[in-house]
């Protein structure tokens, strides 16, 4: 239905995508902020049609699609707002001396925009981290023109979301350019989009395989840019034992809710559960799987996904020692995930890597630890992490110092007594993590602070305030906070 | 003298590192801070001697290596005022609203230390950017533990800085692995360093080839790490019409001395000087050459870098269409660098890669362009550097938006009307650049943002306030100023 863009057509569409940063990148603040409203205004106007078009290619209920949406719409947004607000370009001013012997110069630094991005969207979110999703509004508000490849799971939906950001480009006057749009899943397709030098960042959320091969391929280049890939986690679950004995029904019930959220296919679903071996742990075990086998088999989002699920689950219960705790009920739709518990010893785990792995689907592993050094063991083995949880009282958090310092160690958003899912979108959202989580612990790919993935700073030394960027003018116009002279200060300078 | 690390013992060494990691980082911002001022004054007590000690080893004269000295201290007391005051901490607050549906958690988000940090000082200064430079000041004010290989030409005045930092880790009461220096320059080595699973993170000056083996291996790890690599850079100045017409004896005269600045071995030294045929540039190329040649040459670091120079400049000199303008004049003495102008026409430059390459030393090539198209183009085909100058009037720059914008792609910071050597510690500076200028082009290896680079976000989500880290508790005892709901405050957070 849509036809792959060929290599040589790669580099044609990126030279027009360089071109049209040229032009974007001197627009104001202002005008960024109202081309991304403006895209929520087109989605928005999109209305039913795309949500019945998201709902036949990605087999998500109807609620979660609108849902869906108006978070998206709500991130462009809050973006914009952050954006135009201009706090995010970490402004320093240090105001020349001339007294000084020798005398000291004026050095006024702010963040740029890196240039043309590419983003991969991912499967599991056809509009919030897809084609108009955080990473192409981050890159935007940052002053990038960005490259999607349509996620071939919902090409269509994709293809329906490029063109309410191509009329919001139309209807702000921008260059046609500053959206393009692509199919194709050839390898070599992808390759060519990283390799290209006009291309200075990457924005992708999918596998670990597929995240990796843009990292090195990134990493080889004659100029090696930055790749911001979220590659799954299994955000472990702590349950520390004073908690575990108050509330290991009540943590049961809210964990089988979070474990078969959306059929288990989100990136914050909770793979891992840790406690110590003992009456509270089995209380919470039979619980737990009393609530997991009465939970009706979703649909997955496609038949791909469905399959692996099978497999992985299927591997993972084939491990010695794994043991199955608990099942939903099989139906006879492969497009189904049955949800499930297993269970293994601490000492088992720690020794079989594979136990590690993500099963993308609702599926949890218990780990039943003999003491809380073999917890400790385990949180100290564990790869990097989106999201770690502590379900622990004050007394078990006082009492577990060297525990919750190797578990923030792993991750990137450490709760306590919440579940992973839920990415809130707001500015103190820390989602990223170690590496394998993502490719760069440093950056978010949730809330505004996301922006600054697709920028640099650069100090402009000794320039005349007539020729400045409004944002590191004296007079301040922008009204944007501002370091002067190690100061925080929202006001203008004055000589 | 000194003996090398073993490999095994590099494997100890990382051990108690990490072990003095974990304590030093549960303490405050105040002990940091304190920890480096008092590193400050041991440096300040090591007195003469020290001096003495790096005037045998760096061939550098007295007067500058005591104002490296200050600007050492200067470096550590200034980011330890930063690292105590917490802003650098991008603390991120959003409360919960419990009355929404769902309920809006609270997540409170600041940065953390990484971990281990290994430092590889720079031959060119052996106070500012090596063991107790800029690279260590900032890994210890991010919370860091610090692994200095010491630089192989000047192990004594590494050692000595060393015993400084020693004495003041004892002074403090920390942990002594806080700190480890370790001598040896067998490639092995080095690998062993950066591929060891508690490294986090490393801080490089020196070669492109150097510091391009730290960033391959540290991408090739299992878990790949942040590599900030300085990596050399020819500073390019653009000469634009109108102010070349009005002061071009005058940049002359200036740029023999930025030139030829401490016999050229400055990181931001003016290598290649790009202007317009026609008088007004035949008039600046005589005249620099003619202070070129009436200026001694200087003694360089150490036979090494006096060979590189001697066979960098014949390589280039020896190009086709290279000729050389004027030279200093030539002393029985290898150590001695004779500074030397060299010309050549911009289409020749353009097709020579050879020529874009560093030249360490006092030489600066002028690139002779036909027209305003050809000095776009030059600036189009130039790498990643730390600094690009433009001398230039008001007019110059409006006449010349495409050359500012490509000259800004290509640099970390922008000079107008002035030298590039000179780098001011101070909060504004951006000491970075592009690659191959730089492995991470979006950190600073100068001014207090550098401590930045070794350190992640973390969310903490619905912590009880009481076991929140002071930065982000309710109260704000330590005054930071931290983004509360969207709006940056000093306060406290009243319920």
């Amino acid at each position: 239905m849509f036809t792959d863009t060929s290599v040589q057509e790669i580099e044609i569409l990126i030279g027009k995508s360089q071109k049209a940063f040229e032009q974007y990148r001197q627009l104001p603040l202002s005008a960024r902020a109202g081309f991304m409203r403006t895209i929520g205004e087109e989605l928005e106007k999109a209305g039913d049609e795309l949500i019945h078009i998201a709902m036949k290619e990605t087999n998500l209920p109807e609620a979660r699609l609108r849902n869906e949406r108006t978070r998206t719409i709500f991130q462009l947004t809050s973006y914009a707002d952050a954006c135009e607000k201009g706090n995010w370009l970490d402004i320093r001013i240090d105001i020349a001396d001339l007294q000084r012997n020798p005398i000291k110069p004026d050095i006024r630094k702010m963040l740029v925009p890196l240039g043309p991005v590419v983003v991969y969207g991912a499967s599991n979110f056809p509009f919030a981290y897809s084609t108009a999703g955080g990473d192409t509004a981050s890159a935007f508000a940052a002053g990038c023109s960005v490259i999607v490849k349509a996620h071939p799971a919902h090409p269509e939906t994709s293809d329906r979301v490029s063109k309410a950001i191509k009329d919001a480009i139309s209807r702000c006057g921008l260059p046609e350019d500053l959206f393009i749009h692509i199919f194709g899943s050839a390898p070599e397709l992808g390759k060519s989009l990283i390799t290209n030098h006009h291309i200075k960042a990457v924005g992708f959320t999918g596998s670990f395989t597929a995240g990796k091969a843009l990292f090195d391929w990134a990493n080889q280049r004659k100029e090696p840019i930055p790749v911001f890939a979220e590659m799954g986690s299994v955000n472990p679950v702590f349950l520390l034992p004073e908690k575990l004995k108050e509330s290991a029904d009540e943590m049961a019930q809210n964990y089988a809710g979070s474990i078969t959220l959306g059929a288990g296919q989100f990136c914050t679903n909770p793979g891992l559960i840790i406690g110590i071996e003992g009456q509270d742990l089995d209380r919470f075990v039979t619980a737990l799987g009393l609530a997991i086998s009465q939970i009706a088999p979703a649909t997955m989002l496609h038949k791909g996904i469905a399959k692996a699920y099978q497999q992985k689950k299927a591997l993972a219960l084939a491990q010695p020692g794994t043991s199955l705790v608990a099942s939903g009920t099989a139906v006879p739709d492969n497009l189904k995930a049955i949800p499930a518990i297993a269970s293994v010893h601490g000492k088992t785990f720690l020794t079989n890597p594979l136990l590690h792995q993500e099963v993308f689907g609702p599926y949890s592993l218990v780990i039943r630890c003999k003491n809380e050094a073999e917890m400790l063991e385990v949180a100290l083995h564990l790869e990097g992490q989106l999201t770690a949880t502590l379900m622990a009282t004050e007394t078990d958090m006082r009492n577990n110092k060297f525990l919750v310092a190797a578990v923030q160690d792993i991750c990137g958003r450490l709760i306590m007594n919440g579940v992973p899912t839920g990415v809130e979108v707001c500015l103190a959202m820390h989602h990223g993590g170690p590496y394998p989580a993502t490719t760069d612990s440093r950056f978010s790919s949730v809330g505004a602070d996301a922006i600054k993935r697709f920028a640099r700073p650069v100090a402009y030394q000794n320039w005349p305030d007539s020729l400045l960027p409004d944002e590191l003018k004296n007079a301040n116009p922008l009204l944007i906070w501002r370091t002067v002279n190690n100061e925080l200060t929202n006001k203008e300078i004055t000589a």
